[in-house]
């Protein structure tokens, strides 16, 4: 089966390309399964992983230092993302996250955050950029995120948003522009809850997707993920796994998996968008499975293929 | 649609009943969405109402005071509930246990339990109630459960124990008894974790399975239910409900629905295993509806198919 096959009739049509803007950065992470230091991390390098066992163009935008390994970068290129649009600054250190996870692995603590070069990203779309059809916004400053969106030339096909209880806390009002301005909000529950004032996540969906979005996904982590619109819910389980080893990135590869296969269908209605968020969880529950980016770099086809497969096992039923 | 039509073909063959132990009860329940003194609860009353809906042959065993309503005991009868089994003690106060919901609605804190009758509960099966081929035994000491298992005059097709994290901490032993001698276990992920000494609910149930029952059902409360066999596993979800105005006796009303379905069917393969699950899930997103056993007294055989709708309408896709 060529799950690529799509970059086949991209040959004779535009190619339609996925924007991925977000980190790429260096992670120190204790788990209860080990700590590793300084290893590759960062929101847009787990989705460009992920979205592109889907999808071929990809192209990410980002910023660097200096110090950032030029292997790393070309294992990326050779997935098929462009990187014309990750600065490298010179000099400069990449951005910096250090974590410690509880025995729970839901829970975490930040021990270190150094933004470095992160702290002046202001991205400036390459022009072969900018006619995007789609786009992930992964979790930055709604400024940013915002400053994306309005560099493109025409209005995309879908525009997915992830967002954190930071910019809820101290940067609402720009944040209300960005979520009004795209088409999927991806947040946890907890978020959905702050967002909305809302406990019940029926009623907090329903607030939110007020707030412009046609599509909300509400994130639970190890209990799966939640997709809204006004008229239609629909719920992906997590896979239940013998070993979490390292949940960095699950997230990410969520929306990199969800938006990648979008890309790759092209199809935007409410039954691919649910498909989607099983090919999304299923990249989430790859890349959980060792540390950083090791399982989500090493991945087959044939891999997804059966996890795919498990999904359906794990959640079809007939009544 | 004839929901009940199992009861034509009992006619004409040996008739399979359902068994069900448990309590029958005063609670008073305090919740974010109000407050409800002595209203009728226990766990073989809530398994009852549910699996009523699916199957005729129910059989009571519980012990109340004579406080307890005649008129509530005869609109168990009025659902085809046999209550030879309930034993009414004269001068006897029926089981009370008052409890008060945290605004997340997971969490509890228990105020009073009076055991009252239930302290000198000691089953005595009638004649009539021990050729039983479907068990439930309702969350009891471990010493009741292996009592009325042993009270029987034969094997049943499928005995299902429900416990809790007292009885692991207190009576581990009996309770390990009781776990051996039954084929579908239910307890709640932190039970699971607890009896296992495994936090992956992967590598629980695989532990789990090995003490003697042929299925395990790990409940997750809003986020969902896991059954496992020895090869397969399976993920039933929580309905996303608008409010849960009182998620008392969610857990009964699952194992009522899931066994009550398993008795009409008379299948107790994993496949109709899987299909019991969203049943029961279907029963327990109804009973969280109001206070008490005000909703699943109420719903109709509509209403159900409507749910169960709902459930394939949240959960089902094709990759």
């Amino acid at each position: 089966m060529n799950w690529k096959g799509f970059g086949t009739f991209a040959a004779y049509s535009e190619i339609m390309s996925l924007l991925i803007v977000g980190t790429v950065a260096f992670d120190s992470i204790e788990t209860p399964f080990g700590k590793e230091e300084m290893i590759v991390g960062g929101s847009a390098q787990y989705a460009a992983y992920a979205a592109g066992y889907y999808y071929d163009h990809i192209d990410l935008v980002s910023i660097i230092g200096d110090d950032f390994p030029e292997s790393e970068l070309s294992d990326l290129e050779k997935r098929g993302v462009r990187l014309e649009g990750v600065k490298k600054v010179i000099g400069g250190k990449s951005f910096y996250w250090a974590g410690k996870y509880h025995d729970n692995l839901n829970d975490r603590d930040t021990l270190v955050t150094d933004l470095n070069v992160l702290a002046d990203f202001d991205p400036i779309l390459p022009d072969s950029y900018k006619d995007s059809e789609f786009v992930l916004l992964g979790n930055l400053t709604p400024d940013i995120q915002i400053s994306v969106i309005e560099q493109l030339n025409k209005t995309p096909k879908l525009v997915m948003l992830d967002t954190m209880n930071l910019w809820i806390n101290i940067t609402l009002e720009p944040l209300m522009k960005a979520i009004s301005m795209c088409d999927v909000l991806t947040i946890n529950d907890e978020e959905a809850r702050m967002l909305s004032g809302e406990h019940s996540l029926v009623l907090a969906a329903a607030k939110i997707l007020k707030f412009g979005p046609n599509y909300l996904i509400i994130k639970k982590g190890e209990h799966g993920a939640l997709l809204f619109d006004q008229n239609n819910v629909f719920f992906a389980p997590a896979m239940p796994l013998q070993k979490v080893v390292d949940p960095t990135g699950a997230g990410d590869c969520f929306a990199g998996g969800f938006l990648g296969y979008i890309a790759k269908s092209g199809d935007t209605s409410f039954e691919n968008l649910k498909r989607a968020l099983i090919y999304g969880s299923a990249m989430a529950s790859f890349v959980v499975e060792d540390f950083g980016n090791r399982r989500i770099k090493t991945i087959t086809q044939a891999d997804i293929r059966e996890r795919l497969i498990d999904f359906v096992r794990l959640s079809q039923f007939t009544i």
